[in-house]
């Protein structure tokens, strides 16, 4: 029996080594068309920058390490060019040589990948022109990135925001152009907002809700036209502004694709003709909560499902089925953390489904305990069910462990319930007795029991009275246009000051005084809603709120 | 209404918070029998090294405070002294004018807490004797813990191990006494290995399976014996083997109390006088899993079973009840964390119930990304259900994420395919591709599949031949006697080499490497099993293993 592998990143190399512990008989092939086996291609920004200092650190195999623990054939540089089911074979080219030769399978597994978007605008393919896939590309980057050159890069998501930083890092000039009006759309608008206040601290210009309709070389520099007819200058450019999967082959060879191109599979990896798998950032699979389809384009999902693949070619009916992508991901910004997982509201509200929604803040551990970091927890959940759709944060420590807290939860399909109670390690230097998780829950079963009323707009009635309940010093330092300063400890005593005729939207820093003010409130007789995640979200972490077309620096 | 509330602290502080916010018009009166209200009882070890700097950091509350804040009615220096059932009332005495008085109560919580044990031997009552539960406590330590001095602790749990650190930081001549074999007896005892070794490095003497027979003053210094014969010469000594529920109150008003004296309460933390509730260390709860009865002096379920309770009397059917506790608990011991959750091996097996366990090892992050750490995880489940029962770990960073995540996969009933597929967060800073809890659910499926049979003890098999798979230079750095080395990459061209009549206990570093030669070995006709979580374990982290009655320094 002979498994053939196009593709040796990561889905292919997870399908690969695991058949060989399943199999120790089965001869296994692994065609990668680039120079390099099973690279880290997620550490690429990191070295570009000098956080990862040595290259060979990304270079995590070679076919001969491969041969020696896994039994593996690989071939690098090697193209395959046509897939033949009939015959059960695919034509594959050597590009040092340009032999072409056939290559029997019994089981194909199809991991291309997905190849960096450049858009089709003139002057896209001048050499000063990159994108960032592979270690080849990153030499291509790093040869152009000399300190103090201007480089633009396009795309202000993850690898986007990633390249931004380490470019800067360089001593290089760097600008980002970014088609949608705030970073990283994957996440909710306002949940950035303390990303993009770093772009305007470290004095990097960005364009949001623009693009470049054509790039022009002028002698040594290139001239990008702005679609708000700006023009800017660089020395070079790097476009990461998504990726599309490499479908083609299996295109030709007549296997279904969704309408964005990627290889459709079954839940164990097989695409139309069952002795032919896909996995990885080539194809669709279904998120966990609606199982609506989906297409993730990140290394854990594709680890698994390779696994999962190679599990169905030798286990038998012991082989598990790959239970769909929550799509959790995480980006490190200069000295912030931005992660998200499961749906966001945007994604509910575009697809219509009911929602409910509150953000809080808590430290990252015990407030008394030196060090201790804020976090900005957005939690979204089923208002039917109780159960976690999604969650975002910020802050710049113990982000990524909530939302792998939150991934986990809604793997385990738990409720807003279940967060209040979540027993979480406690040592002042490594938790809080209350985390923001539990306020989370606190605050979702609080909107859920209607203790109060919750909203995300400080203006989503613009005839209401606003109503300040922060400490005097707080209210006068951060002032808010129009409103009324009581601090919540002479609340009680001041009521009268307040027109009971009138509504009163409540709010406070993080949005805990002003919950505690609005439960005075609404027992005292008063119409009060109390503003979700306080001012903080709004003042003191980000800079001015982006406009579309208009430059912030 | 009145509530009256007996203890300030975590329990009875957000038993009486949450009231309040539940219920304006109720009056709320909480005593406490201390000088300082609502303080960071977790806090106090850290103070006593520095660590955190500023003793004020600690008290998180005034009577003034929680006046203006949640209208409460504080009175410190106010002990409880009889609960009057007949007549609902509370006979208190002010500590400060000797004055005493009945408090009237509509429902009466009982927060008391617990007290630190101090065993009835000759001596214990040595004013240079301490123990540590509240702010005055840390003071009296503080006086006495001049650098230079000697100083013992009793008791290697988590307490005493902060102190241990703590007074070592602030220059001191810290010895140990440990009453069980192992440090925190709470886990496993491979598991804190690491820990034992860090007191190897530090110098700080450890006396284990021992313990103090009577204490003995001789001028300024005092003499402890030990049971094993020994005398050790102290300054001062600090107490930290544990704690007693505070249940007299109870136990004389005629509540129901459990053997070891901890309240009985409901799941709605009902006493079994229904107009009298109690929380946090003084009640006994039920863990979650097996309803099993247990008793969790933390602060986490304390302020969270003060809420229920509150709900409980104010929130009608729409409160809910106490699902339960898990124990999930961490100490940090210098650069070493060590924390658990849900059921360890040990307690399985003294329950009797079926388990199976694994331990694996990876990165806290990237291993290409600079600091990456490894964690060790012991992961353990129901062979019947595949559930997660427990985990344990410990490393340098990152523990406290898995033990959370794995703490939520216990509380949502997740699992061992469930942790295969959980998508966490990875950017190489953050997180890895394969986090430690897939490798640890991709090996607790092997296992269950019957791809491999793993053993958890080195020698559990004399008969059978050691095999170390490790390269060459490891084998040769740190050689397992007895055991003959063929690394996995020349292993396949060598199993000649290997009598197919013997057993095979292979190994490795971590246990991964081992994992596959077996699989190689087996499919070859090889009686062959691989050694959980490899050598690793047993050498390069800890020390050399504990003896009962012996002094290892």
């Amino acid at each position: 029996m002979r498994l053939l592998v196009i593709g040796g990143v990561a889905a292919g190399m997870s399908f690969a080594t695991r058949a060989r512990r399943l199999n120790e008989e089965v001869e296994i092939t692994v065609l990668e068309r680039g120079s390099d086996i099973s690279f880290a291609n997620c550490g690429l920004p990191f070295h570009i920058g000098g956080e990862i200092e040595s290259r060979d650190r990304l270079a995590l195999h070679t076919p001969l390490s491969l041969k020696n623990m896994f039994n593996l054939d690989v071939r690098t540089q090697n193209n395959a060019l046509q897939i033949d089911r009939s015959r059960k074979r695919v034509l594959v080219a050597d590009r040092l040589s340009g032999d072409q030769e056939w290559l029997h399978y019994d089981r194909l597994m199809l991991a291309p990948g997905a190849r960096p978007t450049v858009p089709l605008i003139p002057g896209a393919q001048d050499p000063a022109v990159f994108t960032l896939r592979n270690l080849e590309d990153m030499d291509r980057i790093i040869a152009a990135a000399d300190p103090g050159k201007r480089v633009i890069v396009i795309g202000g998501g993850y690898i986007g925001l990633e390249l931004v930083e380490q470019l800067h890092r360089r001593g290089l000039k760097v600008s980002l152009v970014q088609l949608h009006t705030h970073l990283l759309p994957q996440l909710d608008s306002q949940v950035v907002l303390p990303l993009q206040e770093v772009l305007v601290q470290q004095k990097i210009d960005v364009w949001y809700g623009n693009y470049f309709t054509s790039i022009e070389r002028q002698k040594d520099e290139l001239l990008g036209h702005l679609s708000t007819g700006e023009v800017l200058t660089a020395d070079f450019m790097i476009f990461a502004i998504g990726v599309r999967p490499e479908s083609e082959l299996a295109r030709d060879a007549g296997l279904v694709l969704a309408q964005t191109g990627h290889v459709v599979v079954n839940e164990f990896m097989q695409t139309s003709d069952p002795d032919i798998y896909a996995a990885g950032d080539v194809v669709q699979t279904r998120e966990r909560r609606f199982a609506q389809p989906v297409a993730i384009a990140l290394a854990g999902p594709a680890s698994r499902q390779g696994r999962v693949a190679a599990d169905h070619i030798f286990m038998g009916h012991l082989a598990r089925p790959y239970p769909g992508s929550i799509g959790t991901s995480i980006v490190r910004f200069f000295d912030l953390v931005a992660a998200g997982t499961g749906w966001t509201e945007q994604a509910l509200i575009e697809s219509r489904r009911n929602y409910e929604t509150v953000t809080v803040h808590e430290y990252h551990h015990s407030g008394f305990y030196p060090g201790a970091e804020l976090i900005s927890l957005k939690l979204i959940w089923d208002p039917d069910s109780g159960e976690v759709l999604g969650a975002q944060a910020t802050g710049r420590a113990g982000v990524d462990k909530r939302i792998d807290i939150l991934a986990t939860a809604i793997i385990g399909k738990m409720t807003i319930d279940d967060l209040c109670h979540l027993e979480l390690a406690y040592t002042p230097p490594h938790g809080i007795v209350r985390d923001v998780i539990n306020i989370a829950g606190f605050a979702a079963t609080n909107m859920r029991d209607n203790l109060v009323k919750v909203i995300s707009d400080l203006d989503e009635n613009p005839h209401a009275q606003l109503l300040d309940v922060r400490p005097k010093a707080l209210a006068e330092k951060y002032p808010v246009e129009g409103a009324i300063n009581i601090p919540l400890s002479s609340l009680r005593d001041n009521l009268e000051e307040l027109d009971r005729n009138r509504y009163l939207t409540v709010f406070c820093q993080v949005g805990r005084t002003s919950y505690f003010a609005t439960r005075i409130l609404t027992q005292n007789g008063f119409k009060a809603v109390s503003f979700s995640g306080g001012v903080k979200g709004l003042r003191g972490l980000q800079g001015p709120p982006a406009k579309a077309g208009t430059k912030s620096a």
